[in-house]
This record gives C-alpha cells, sequence and structure tokens, in this order.
C-alpha cells in the first residue's frame, strides 16, 4: 500500500486533533474525506481548507461507500459508534472508532460480531496505551523486570468536573473515566478480571449526585492470577490532571510520575516550588494521540494486528459496568454476573 | 515533676530500643527498673549496666507496685498487654503500651475500661503518627492546606515476609501489618471509618497461605465524611520497605515519599541509579520511636493528654477485625457489624 | 501578510529540520524555494517532494534576489553566513542565520554593519533561549523571582565527542560548544560579561588534544553587576546529554534540569533506576528549533524585533573569543581585549 | 584499650556538640575532663553535670598533662589550635582538632612538625568527610564507579551571613568558608591542586566588603591530572543552606542533592512545594558530627590512622590562601607559589 486512505467521520474536538495529525505528523496516511453533521458542515469545509482537504460531507456512507478509503476513524458521538462499526465492517473497511463500542453491552458484542464476520480490522482510541510512560510499564513488565504482578495502582484524577448534563448521559464516572483505568489495569496485569469492587462519593458537586452519579471513586479489580489492581478517581484535582501507574511484582515496582510542563525547580525562603502536572488529557497525552494513530496506519499498510482490539473495549465495558453495579448495590460483583 | 520515673516490662527488640532512647535521647525521664522473664534476666542484667540500671526483675508487679514509679513502659507479649494494662491502671500508672492491646476486642475493651476507672494516662505505641513526614502530612490537614479529605492512599509493604509461625499466632496481615495503616488513615481523615472491604491473595509464600493468612492484600475504608482510605499491603517489596501515604482533598493533595539513606544520584551508561528506600522499619521509623516516647514523658511532666489514645487502639482493632472479615468472607463489613 | 514567504539557504541536518517545521509545525510561513550545493541538488529536490517544494536551486543568489521571498533562512556552513548575511541583507531581506555569524570578528562586525545599514530584520539561531525550561528561568528572573542576580551554574555536557577533523575547523571547544552557554549566561545575566577565566583539559580523546583543543572545560564569567557564571564542558558524559541550568540571586535560586525520555522509576533490589537524559540536542531541543522559527515568522508577520539579535551573536563570539584565549594564555582575559 | 578517656578543650558551640556526642552516642570513650575559660567555669560546670562530668577546668595543661588521658579533643578558638597541638603531642596525646590548624601557614607547619617529632596522631575535624552522602560519593569514585574524574562541581552556601566581626577575623571567605569545600574537592579528586582561580563579589552586605571581604565567590581548581574543581559560595542563599557536589568522571557522574526536614510534596492549584534544605550546618552535619568523633575513637582503640590527617589541613590551607591570593590579586595563582 502506498499510502493509506482514510474517511474520518465526525470532526470535533477529538475528529479535528485526529486529522490535523494524520496530516502534519503520520507518515503514510492521506485524508480523504471528512464527515460531519450538517449544521457543521460549512465551518468544517473551512477549517479543512489548511490541510487541502476539500471532501466534507454530511452522510457517513458516502465515505463508508468509497471504494478508493482504506480505512474509517470514527470520531462521532458514542451512540453512533455501534452502527457506523457495523456498516463499515459490511464495507470492508478498516476501523479506528474512538472509545466506548457503546455503553450497552448487547450492541457492543453485535459491533464485534459483525466485525469479526466481515473480517476486517478494529482498533479502539484507548490511546493512554500509546502513552510513552505506560508503554515503558508494560516493557518492564514483558521484559519480567516486575516478576509476577501482585498489586496495580492507579491514580486518575481529571482537573474540573464535566457539566453535569453530560454526566446524564455518559453513563458515569466509571463508564465514561474509570474505563480508560480499567483498560490500563488490564494492559499491565497479564492477566483477566474476575472481580470488582468499587464505591463512589459525591464530595465536589451536588450536581453530579443529583445526576445519580458519583465524582470521587474507588475501584478494586481482582485479577484470575491473585493479583489486584486498586484505582482512585476524583473529578477534581486542584493541581490539574494526576495520571499516575504503579505496577508491582515479586522482583520490584514501576512507577510513571506525571509529566509537567518543564523541569524547572525555584527555592525561595517560602520552600521549593515545581510544576503541577500538565493540565489536561491534550497536553498530557498528545503524543499518545498520534502515537495509535500512527501504530493503526502501520497495521494498514503491514497488514498486521492491531494493537488495540475490540475484545480490550469488551473487556473494559464489562469491568465498567460491574464496577457500576458494585458502587452503586453496595456489594462485590463478579464480572461473569454481568457478561450473560 | 523533676525526672519522670518509669519502669520498663519486657526488654526485647523494641524494649531494648525504647530502654536506650529513654537514656540516651529523652531528656526529663530515668529508667529505674527492668522486668524480663526469669530466664533472661541475667542477660538483661549485663546489658543493662550500660545505662547504669541495675534493678533488673523478674516480677513485673515489682515495678508496677514501686510507689517510686510513674509510669510503665509495657514491650512484652501482645497476649501479656490487657492484663499488664489493668494491673498498672489499677497502681494508678500512667501507662505506655506498644500496639495492640489484644487481638481479642473483649479484652481490649477491658483493659480501657480499666484506665478510664482509674484515671490514668494510656499511650498506645502507634509510632508511625510521629514520623516527620506524617506528621507534616497531618499538619498540612490540619492547616487546611488539602482542604476537606476526600481520599486517602497509603503504601505499606515490608522487605521480608515474616516467619510462618509468627503469622500463625499474629491475627494475620490486618492484624499485625495494616493494623498501623488503618491507624494512619484515621490519623489523617478526620473522620470515622463506617465501612470496610479487604481482600488478600497469596503470592509470595505459600507457607503463610498454608496458615490460613494472606501476604497481598488490599483494603478500602470508607468514613463517615464519604472519603476513602485505599490501602495496598504486601509482606515482601524486593527493594525494601516502601511506606508512602497521600491525602488528597479539595484543595490538593499531599503525600510522603520514602527515605532513602542518602541523597545520591549516580548515572551511567546504563541509566540513573538512587538509593532504596531505608530497609526496614527500625531504620525508617527510629525518629519516630524517639518522639513517641518524648511526648509520653511530656505529657507525663505536663500533666497533658497522651496523643495517641486507647480508643485509638480500639477503633483500628474493630477495623482489622472487619478487614479480615471481609477479606474470609468476600462481603464487605460494617464497622458497627464487628463492634457489639 | 498573508502567509511569509521564505527560501532556505542550506539543506543539510539542521537545514531539513527548519524546513519540515516550516512546512508542518509552524503556521503562516511557506517554504518557496531551497538553495543546495550543485551536487546535492537532485537529492534534495527528490527529498522536498513530500512537502510540495519544487523549487530547489544551485544558487543561492537565486533566492536572494526573488522578489516574491520576504526572509531567507541561512542553514548553510559556518563560512558563508556572513557573506550571505551581507547580500541578502542588500536584497532586503529578513535574515534567521544559524550561530556563529563567523568565527572571524571582522566578518562578524561587516555583516552586522551591512544589516544595520539596510535596516532589514536578523534573527540568530541559539536555539536554546527558545527551550520551555530555559524560558521559564529567564521568565523566574523577569519576574524578579530570583532577585538580583548574583551566580549562574551552567553543566553543558555531549553525549560523545565530535570527529577531530570537525574540531579542527570548529575554532574549538569555546567557539562551537560553549558559545550556546554563554549566549544562556547572557540570556539570563541581565549584565554584560567583562572578564573571562577559562581554563581546558584534554581527558577523553587525544586526537582533540593534538588538534590543539580540549574537551573538557570550565569557563568563569563576571559580569559588570559583579555578578558570575561558571560554566563546565565535556565532550562526552556517559550518562547522555547533560543540560542543565541554575540561576541563584538575592531571593532565592531556579534550576532547570535534564529533560528524560519518561518518568518511569523502576526500584528493585538492587535500587532505584530512571531515565537517562535525553540523548542528544535533536532529541532535548526538537521543541526549540520549532519555536524559534515560530517566533521568527512572527516577527515577519507582525513587524516586531526579532527575540535574538545580531548583537547578541557578536557578544557570545567576544566571549568565546576571550575564552579561548585565556584557556590557551592561562590567563584572565578581559572581553574589552578582544573587541578592539 | 577499654575504654578510650579524653580531655576537651574550649566548650563552645561545637564543643558541646562534642561532648554531647561523646557521651551518648559514641561507645568505647569517656569524657574525663573539660576545660574552658576561667569565666566560663562556673556554667561549664553547670552544664556538664548532665553527662556526669565533674572535672571542668581553666588550664588545658591539667588536662593535656593528665597521664590517664589518652587524647585531646580541641574545640578553642582558631589562634589557639596550633600551640595546643604542640602541647598536647609533646605530652604524647592523640589529637583532634577543629580545623583549621592556623590561618598563618608557618604555624601550621611548625604544629604538624610537632605532630610529626611526637609520632602521636591527629585528626583535623573536616566533619563534612563523614556526611553519608558525599561518603557515598568517595565510594563511588573509589569503586570506580565514575571513572576517571574529569569535574568536580560544589555549591555551598550559608542560610545567613557572619557577623561583620567575624568576617574581619577570619581570614575571609576563602579561609573560613570554602576551605569545606577545597577540602571536599581533594577528598573526591584522587590528584593534587596545582593552581587556583578565584573570584568574588560583594553582593549581600556592604558591611563584608568594607571589611575587605566578599560574600559571593567563585573558584576553580586545577589538579594535578588534568581535573577541575568549581566551586561557588554565598553567604546568604534565600532558601537555606545550599550543599550539593558532584563529581564527573569517564563513566559517569554522581551528585548528591539537599537533605530535608521531610519528603512530603504539597500540590495544589499555585503548584508543586517540597521542603527547602536542613536551615545550617547543626541541622545538616550533625550525623557527620558524631561519625567523625566515632572513627577518632576507633582509631584511638584500634591503633590505626585517622582518616584526616595534619597534611589535609595543610593542602586545605594552601588553596585557601592561594585562592584568596587569586581573588584579591585578579590572577591565576599556583599553589607551589604559596608554599615556600
Amino acid at each position: 500500500m502506498e499510502k493509506a486512505r482514510v474517511g474520518v467521520i465526525g470532526a470535533g474536538r477529538i475528529g479535528k486533533i485526529h486529522i490535523h495529525n494524520l496530516c502534519y505528523r503520520i507518515p503514510g496516511v492521506e485524508v480523504v474525506g471528512i464527515a460531519e453533521a450538517e449544521a457543521a458542515v460549512p465551518a468544517t469545509q473551512e477549517w479543512a481548507k489548511q490541510f487541502g482537504i476539500t471532501n466534507v460531507v454530511s452522510d457517513p456512507a458516502a465515505l463508508i461507500e468509497d471504494p478508493t478509503i482504506d480505512a474509517i476513524i470514527i470520531c462521532s458521538p458514542t451512540d453512533t459508534h455501534a452502527d457506523l462499526i457495523i456498516q463499515s465492517a459490511a464495507a470492508g473497511k478498516a476501523i479506528f472508532c474512538e472509545k466506548p463500542i457503546a455503553n450497552d453491552l448487547e450492541k457492543t458484542k453485535q459491533a464485534l460480531a459483525a466485525v469479526r464476520k466481515a473480517g476486517v480490522k478494529l482498533q479502539l482510541g484507548f490511546n493512554r496505551r500509546f502513552d510513552p510512560n505506560f508503554r515503558r510499564l508494560r516493557e518492564l513488565v514483558e521484559q519480567s523486570e516486575v516478576g509476577d504482578i501482585h498489586l496495580i495502582r492507579i491514580t486518575s484524577r481529571d482537573p474540573e468536573p464535566p457539566p453535569v448534563e453530560y454526566v446524564k448521559v455518559s453513563g458515569g464516572i466509571f463508564m465514561d473515566m474509570t474505563i480508560h483505568d480499567f483498560d490500563m489495569a488490564r494492559y499491565l496485569a497479564q492477566s483477566e478480571v474476575t472481580e470488582v469492587y468499587a464505591s463512589g462519593s459525591v464530595l465536589i458537586d451536588e450536581g453530579i449526585g443529583k445526576a445519580g452519579d458519583f465524582d470521587t471513586a474507588v475501584s478494586v479489580l481482582r485479577f484470575a492470577s491473585g493479583a489486584m489492581a486498586i484505582i482512585d478517581n476524583s473529578r477534581e484535582a486542584a493541581y490539574g490532571y494526576d495520571q499516575r501507574v504503579e505496577v508491582f511484582g515479586s522482583k520490584g515496582g514501576a512507577m510513571a510520575y506525571n509529566k509537567t510542563p518543564t523541569t524547572v525547580e525555584l527555592s525561595n525562603a517560602a520552600g521549593v516550588f515545581s510544576d503541577k502536572p500538565l493540565y489536561f488529557f491534550l497536553e498530557r497525552y498528545m503524543d499518545s494521540f498520534v502515537q495509535e494513530l500512527q501504530d493503526f496506519v502501520d497495521c494498514l499498510r503491514n497488514d498486521s494486528e492491531p494493537p488495540v482490539t475490540g475484545e480490550d473495549g469488551l473487556q473494559s465495558l464489562l469491568i465498567a459496568i460491574a464496577a457500576t453495579k458494585s458502587a452503586h448495590e453496595n456489594r462485590i460483583v463478579p464480572v461473569s454476573e454481568v457478561d450473560n
């Protein structure tokens, strides 16, 4: 394959980032079309000019059915993901889809079945796996530098809570936020989750509580291996985006600390001051957004397996559903209970 | 009071450390007698000479009944603590007792009742509260630098597992090891624990499993405030004694990292190397052993309240019992369930 | 100005980096032509296709005289810089020139005179000023967070020595390597250098010594303000590119530490291991290469002053000449002595 | 030797610290007498009671001539050191003497000659060699972890300037402050200093300038090996006592960072805050004060060589004299020039 030819569905915040990266930072790929909602087409056409992209359409099918397109990048709202996957698979397209496939288990399984049946590639947008720090953790695990995994600790805190409107449709903190951490735990554990305990509190924003969700949460995952992962989440860390991961095993421990804008330290009569973490996911994970699409493009061109599969999406969804149940019903929930 | 006069019961490892500190590093106190088991009296006499202590007896009552003694320091085996507390209280003595009062709830309550009735001071040996790092965390909490507490994270890992024989009588990992972390969580949370989830695995030493205990454990505490604490324990960290504590709240987070022998960093072609944590509790917490007795002596001399009370011992015991139950019965256990 | 139109002279390593950045990462600019040595034209044409640049010439004058071009980016060998500056200035072009203007004082002054006479903009490629860490240091100085400057400490060590052939024509360690540090010291000191002490040794590569140069060097600069800067250089640090800068003043100190590929720390029985610094200047300073040209393009479009001037180039050259003299003649050299 | 018996001359600040350490923290030694100036005898007697020391005299000879005393610890004012060494040596006593022997070269040499002639042990109080961090640096050097030494960097800054009255009699910044750093450089370099460049400024306290001294200084030492050491000093660092040392060589670099009261880090909306260094030498170097005397006592009991010799004192004095000359005469000074 000379250059992979892709169509992007959805040019919202993350879609725009992907298009920019595909045009400017990722060799071997060409964006040949963008689909956006009817109303947003003119603005998107204007915006796309800088990349020399002129093919902006309102109907995703125009891209999905285009025989010159190799792959579809799905960045539209979550509730459209499963159907777009099914359509793209039917059209024989490789698919990159933002996580999650769906908040609904049935829909997710239908989409995966369609992908399987069509025999197309599907890569899910668990971008954090592509962060250099967490990749290093994974390498250390694979190189057995940590030994058998005993404990995983993940801290994942946002700098500010989302609007309550978002919380109402997101499926809740475990579905929209912790799901990244569930995937990270699976990425590092080398074993599958069997049981989930989760507990939540409303300590930051009463509106979130009224919407039936939590803003502070703790999750414990038990793996088949006997290892355990502990995850703590907050919707609001005063000091910014806190993303730390630790793997501990029979031979030692490896920790990924936060990234900061600079390495500068100021010492004065009041103390020693250093930088807060990078503010939020765009700053913190920009490298990983490039890398995940780079890897997807490489898969297309080398006809190799995507590094994050639909099965990964399904497993994290199962854990998120179990966690949500655990926190709301105040009991330990086996993953097998929610997967039927 | 010129100098406080104390008698020490038990001159094993921790007893010897306390005697050394009382003689050499803590002003305002005099060790006027030591009680040890009959067989150990001669060796203890020999050892005590360096401090000019000649009064070494085999019967603790000889110290407890001595009218010239102000306070009794109890460092004998755990199963003797409660009775010695009761006798010392009856004799009107102030008491410093190594933790725990007892592994048994009934005995613990009897001892506390005796103390209350006699109106004597009782300080428990939760030495970690006196570690300068954790004290600083507490100060930051008290000064409201962290705001309302939302999450507490405690990592507590030993450098090597204890002998299986010890495990068999210790009451298990939550009773002998995590109990320190439960106290630390209470020390920082400014709220009481209402509910406990704990989970354990045997990943290090099968002998520990055969003895009915775990060597790797995770505990989650829910506080009345809605805050949560997550604690992870391992009986064996390849890199040494891992003792990190973090408090996270509405205004920010404060973390205490490990202490190391030096600040030296070596950079070479293989990477950047720095020190492992101080090996174990004697190295890590020596300052806190001095400070807790310093504070106890100050209480005696100023007639003020001890900084760690019998109630603190009771609460941590209740949490430890609930955690043990939770891990063995695989369910969430309210603290109220075990306190009846 | 819609988009600035630039021509690039020299498409060697740094030239290619600049062209890539101008095309992909810097908005508001268009590369309309490249000049390269006759022999390299075909390969450069091939390489330039990816950016859609077709205008590759062997005669720089073709770009300099092109009336549609706003600015010339000079990335050709050092001995061509001064003449190209003079020609570009005569043609009324704005100029970005890699450092140094020349190793020769007379030529440097002639070039600066031509720029002054023509009234064109000239920005020198002291890219480190644009590194986010050192920018932060400068901000802290400007915001008076450090107070009056008393001491500056710069460590600048390369991961491997250059070929001896390079050393023979580079002007020596103070002219080709320390000159960056001299500029950094000036960038932070808010005062001009009056006196230089430098001392060198040959401890790494005898060939460098035979070529009349040093591979290990120390420089001390005295500023008019009474502040002093100390710089240490090595041509070979086993652990990679060591680039640390510290400013110390009446109100405190600020330090910029090295940048590393990840924040990961591995703890095991052998110690605690973390990343070496990023390997060399391309990895370490890539952001600064983008930023310096971004700023240059902004200057063109806003008709503002370049952030690094020809005068900055001249001052650092004077210091480098004085340092070279000092090290070879083993005496303290006033800057005024070399500026005549 | 059962226990070494020592007499201490001078019970000012450092004398009191040594006596406390000898009595409480160093086994194998007994303080059998203290000499203090006539006027201070009663207060010293009162103070010494806590250690059970009753023999407090005003005439040092009473200790020096006491046949039951093995060693003399000299903590009296600098101008008395040389004579007390000479008298103690004549009496066959081992000697521990606070640095320096004298600010005067002739006196120093006379004292060393007396020591040599008498064949007694003499240890100088360069306590920093006994700091665990710098000991580790030395071990890394000895174990060849750093390879051949190329560069040494020492930062040594006090938290506040001394009284001008002290500066007037101290011999100046290089004699009273940097001399510790000169010794540290020699301790690590494995080569002797041949040449010194030093430069000073008055940036903190004009009174210091009027007294003919500097408050900010830079020194560069050249060693016979070709290695170089750079030292920067300030009489006032706003953030406290800054004591960092780095050794760089053919195989890598090793750095000792500052020590802090705690490891606690507070992150909030304003940034990440950590502890300032320990305030001053008493806090920072207390361990080293214990260790140097522990080693001295071990020498006495094992009849081994002291770890810091009179020759070490002489060499650092020579460097300090050369540095003072260099800074005042603004020229490079060979050590051989001042040693005649």
